[in-house]
């Protein structure tokens, strides 16, 4: 049972970011940055400053790591850096130290008046779609019961590549994507904004290692590759997905934006929550065999809220229900000498649980818009309207400690003319 | 007809770097580089040294530009800019001119003594499937007659993303590269080294401009966002790709490798080979429809070189073959808001001609290995053996005037152990 710490820093109890948790961050306030912060409670610990303080002197990690526009310098310093700063930045934070609790009001900085941005450049992007639900709801309704969970879906963590220029960050809002659809029936397709406009509750991983062309990354050595997760919501325009995705796989229908969550949350961080691997019914090869308990046990849930609405619940879901862990995708990814560079982002796939009401899509929730979804001022949703945000948000909780990945949203704007 | 020049340089009369052409890419010489260089005949113009002149001082670019290790910050001052540059280093290059050429020994490199670099940092890279033949062809082998052509190829033109991170430089060898397989007529998928490792003929072009999220490129400005062109071999390992592509499409059967020739032939250069649009015997929606002369006639071919043996040319192709031009991949890729940014990659999908001679890939050329190459050595291929190299060339030739590509070429090494 992992010790409940507490910090010189007042942290609600139900707070995402608790001393156990530290996420990093580019955040931009008032003279600062961007550069890169750790949040804690309602505040962001300035790396920069605190490293100007000499307090971090004794790692050895240049400075400079820490006043650029994004993370990818700091993530590439590799593992023993992420790991001995989680746990003098812990120290330092810890309610007994009187090293940095001094310089106070130089270090921190209030969360929500900061700015924050993308926090890593992405270099590539792959969306996985590892979750046997989704996979298997998704199959039902494109191809029907017979063909839903393809022959290779047990035995492949099934990927593609996304878009990566189209990867932003929670609040900034989304356009209605345009696009060519066939209306059923028809045999002219016809064009205009997407009609079936969804989410996908998704989390990513950010890799952490530059790897050669060439080089693949064992299993055994692949969580040590990532640096940490995010929650991620993979925008779908159904419409245009289905017209377009035979033979090559999904296109413009996902490539007109993608969400992430500003903090990233360490696997160090998320340690406490391991649970048992998903029990696979079919054998993997040796190269997807995964070590033991790589998976975590993170609630998500998804809300939607109308403009000046109130917001509703939609889904209630788990990172659990993944059959396919982080570890089994990279190795995955990597085993045809695939290279990988700091700061690509792997989608976890819409991750639906057993039960309809936690469904990780509008597809899903409303099947394909047969059963609508009541919001509290009387309207329904059969997929996401104009004005509407949705909003994800996860957390781990066990034993009194809570690390949570605060939300991603975004609000859809009408299409532009 | 389009007036043949001279350079005081000298260049043969089968060069594909005339001063017609004046192609960009990133070398590396003694003393020199990585920086930007113009191919010409047997040398590379080092424009940094020639901005150093002063002689492009009217030009008002930032020499800076032409002294980084990609061409991106110089591609981003755009069109007007590389008109201007182009019709200036026409002028200097001329044999009339005698501004540059007493500085000759300072602006000049052996061509063939230089090392060639990636010329662009690839953002995100994206792979069409524009050839009509190449389509039905592999339509054919993959899901049958019946289901060859899918409904929406006429429609849309079919594109998905590819890995950026693994496009290499033209010259670098590629390892074979190894995954998951399922034999015919097994229900258990075995790994290791790709059985079925092909190469595809395509050519690519570069972004020229950045988009924001939500613009979309209207098809009568899509070609002058358009930077340039070159040969791409889109690395395909069959197998891999066979058992894995339903439904989200290739994935690490592309991944593992994609090579680039070094140097971009601007559509400036490609200017007199244009020729009247692929008759599209389907209308397409408003958004598709093409201006007028947007193809272009580029000879391809491929060939085949086992290690230290004769090589063979076994595919005589056309970039004439495409059904769908780049403005038109470019004005789908953008209508969904999806942004777009200097150095991004289009690949235009393996080009197939309408002769069996003509087909771009191994996969076609051989039907399926049905029908074996046969090689000067006596030994044959149904797919890529081990230490084959594999060598792509283009050229335009029109009332003496030539302009091509030089190579793409990669030799294929044995599987990692």
């Amino acid at each position: 049972m992992a010790q409940n710490k507490q910090s010189w820093i007042e942290v609600a109890p139900n707070s995402d970011f608790s001393i156990h948790n530290l996420p990093y961050g580019i955040f931009e306030a008032k003279s600062r940055g961007p550069r890169a912060g750790v949040a804690i409670g309602d505040y962001i610990l300035d790396l920069y400053a605190v490293a100007r303080l000499g307090l971090l002197d004794d790692l050895n990690i240049p400075s400079n790591v820490f006043q650029q526009p994004v993370l990818n310098d700091f993530i590439a310093l590799g593992k023993p850096i992420w790991t001995s700063l989680r746990a003098r930045l812990t120290e330092l934070l810890l309610n007994d130290n009187n090293e940095l609790q001094p310089h106070a009001e130089g270090v921190l900085v209030d969360r929500l008046s900061a700015t924050m941005h993308l926090p890593v450049n992405v270099g590539d992007y792959t969306d996985f779609y590892s979750s046997k639900e989704h996979a298997t709801n998704v199959g039902i309704m494109f191809r029907g019961v017979e063909n839903a969970l393809m022959p290779n879906w047990k035995h492949i963590p099934v990927g593609y590549h996304g878009r990566a220029s189209s990867i932003i960050v929670s609040g900034t809002p989304v356009h209605r994507p345009k696009g060519q659809t066939m209306p059923a029936g028809s045999d002219t397709p016809v064009f205009g904004p997407c009609r079936l406009l969804d989410f996908e509750l998704e989390t990513a991983f950010i890799v952490g290692k530059n790897t050669q062309l060439g080089e693949s990354i064992p299993i055994e050595e692949a969580e040590d590759a990532i640096f940490g997760m995010v929650l991620f919501n993979d925008w779908s325009a159904r419409d245009i997905q289905k017209w377009e995705y035979v033979p090559l796989g999904p296109f413009l229908g996902k490539s007109f934006a993608s969400s992430m969550s500003p903090w990233i949350v360490t696997i160090d961080a998320l340690d406490p929550f391991r649970i048992e691997n998903y029990p696979q019914d079919v054998p993997v090869l040796p190269y997807l065999e995964s070590p033991v308990n790589k998976r975590f046990d993170v609630n998500l849930e998804v809300a939607l809220k109308p403009k000046g609405g109130v917001e509703k619940v939609i889904s209630r879901s788990n990172f659990k229900y993944m059959y396919w862990n982080m570890p089994q995708q990279l190795a995955h990814h990597t085993v045809n000498g695939c290279n990988v560079k700091v700061g690509d982002m792997c989608g976890s796939g819409t991750i639906s649980g057993t039960t309809p009401d936690s469904f990780g899509s509008m597809l899903e929730l409303t099947w394909r818009g047969e059963k609508p979804i009541e919001m509290p001022d009387g309207t329904t949703r059969k997929f996401i309207a104009d004005y509407d945000t949705v909003i994800m948000r996860g957390f781990a909780e066990k034993d009194g400690i809570r690390v949570g990945f605060g939300e991603v949203s975004g609000e859809v704007l009408p299409a532009l003319v």
